[in-house]
């Protein structure tokens, strides 16, 4: 029987397990049974809590998609992994340090309940990204097919998309909308994810900016589709918004699940992300 | 603190909670919240045990839909109830008697682990399902707009639907298809639906006939779409194949969630469905 809680961050819904207290030993195929929202328990992904393997930090964070493959960071679980480990009394430090694939992540309390993780050094170099351009620029674009549905038939024209492109860890683009509301996030989202630009693909934001430190914002993520809100999207949109002048080093980011404050004071600099993290309920399973 | 437990019926999904040892007493927002997959536990429908009101029966059986109001019957649900009550030993009788909004319900342990779930009696007479038309027929028919799509338009035409109706306490409409992997089940069961013949709008079958005492069916259930499984639908689906003599009196139903046996010895007799119920984990959630 294995113990776990299900909790969300914004929407974005995780199954946490304590692998230290419990014997943990999860098959793909184990993991995609669970992940099943009818027949198992329904997630986004699942992150396990494990030992720390050295004296650097104090966990280890592994987080695994719905279809069982290991990922290498999610910031939504990273807000949840630091109130699992708060509230099942496995560490009370206010700042908890955990390895994952992608290196060190550092997680702080603060007052208001809420939960900042440092989202690490954003890249800006296209090779870093990666996207197939020439040189760095604060606008890149590519030719898109943009679509009309009448009644009964379709008119296509081909238009420029400008927007801005960022590393935080994965790809990801960002272009400015006029509103979020009636923004064409499914069919731009779906062709510039897959467009030849991305040699790895990338997420792509769209960002709505009421002000200097606000903006609304969806995602459309590399391989699941708009979300109801991308942790990592939600830096990208803020760095982008600082490089194209738009925005300053504090900003509110409204997303479909909720809002997240992201703060980044420039280049060379890490992205703080804030937000809420919510357990739903504790549950048992057995396999 | 309320425990409850996740359960399905052919992905058919349930959480099912004892009232009768716990204090129960939910709003519509409360239920609403918990059915969200995101924010909530998830689930089609929620199940409350209750104890019975008097000595003809065993137990209340409350159904209540995600949306928070209250509905008189799922098959799949009835079948869920019993293995529960079973598995928490709040009754060990190999046949139990749950009255619903609907009536009295009858639930039997087969030796396979299956369980048997008396339908009740279905009804023919247009008023009763209700459809109208002047007389009871074994085939109605509407017309259809059909559509076929192309790169750059429709092509649309409309053609004459044959259909069986029946009343499982629900409203349902059949028809034969050639083959269940195409059939246009989602434009098909819109339309129909919704359409003006059906003053309570219909659940609509689509059944393919593989030989008399075997079809693949799949329904476009009212208010709900397509599903993975729904249990009056294989009743209904039944009922009006041996209507229109394509059907034997013992029929396996194969849906896309799983298959059921459906058992109907003729007008005036109630229909048997016997099919699997699953516990998937127990959960203690604080509202």
């Amino acid at each position: 029987m294995i113990n776990f809680t299900k909790m969300h961050g914004l929407g974005n819904d995780f199954v946490v397990i304590d692998a230290i207290n419990q014997n943990i030993s999860l098959s793909s195929e184990q993991i995609r049974f669970m992940s099943d929202r009818h027949f198992g328990i329904g997630f986004d992904q699942l992150l396990l809590v494990e030992a720390a393997t050295d004296d650097q930090v104090d966990f280890t964070y592994r987080i695994f998609n719905a279809d069982g493959s290991e990922v290498a960071q999610c910031g939504n679980g990273a807000r949840c992994f630091a109130r699992f480990v708060r509230d099942k009394h496995l560490c009370d430090k206010e700042e908890i340090r955990v390895s994952t694939n992608s290196g060190i992540l550092i997680l702080c309390f603060e007052d208001d309940g809420m939960i900042t993780v440092n989202m690490g050094i954003p890249k800006h170099k296209p090779a870093e990204i990666p996207i197939l351009a020439a040189e760095e620029s604060k606008f890149y674009s590519v030719d898109m097919v943009e679509e009309r549905r009448q009644v009964d038939n379709f008119s296509h024209h081909v238009s420029q998309r400008a927007f801005g492109a960022v590393s935080m860890g994965n790809p990801h683009a960002v272009m400015q909308v006029h509103d979020i509301k009636t923004a064409y996030v499914l069919s731009i989202g779906a062709q510039l994810e897959n467009h030849s630009v991305f040699p790895e693909r990338a997420n792509i934001g769209f960002m709505q900016v009421i002000d200097q430190q606000h903006i609304k914002l969806r995602v459309y993520e590399r391989g699941a589709g708009e979300t109801l809100a991308c942790g990592s999207g939600a830096c990208a949109a803020v760095v982008i918004g600082i490089e194209q002048h738009l925005l300053a080093s504090d900003v509110l980011v409204e997303l479909p699940g909720g809002s997240l404050k992201i703060h980044w004071s420039g280049r060379g600099q890490p992205v703080f992300m804030t937000g809420p993290a919510t357990s739903i309920y504790d549950g048992s399973i057995t396999l």
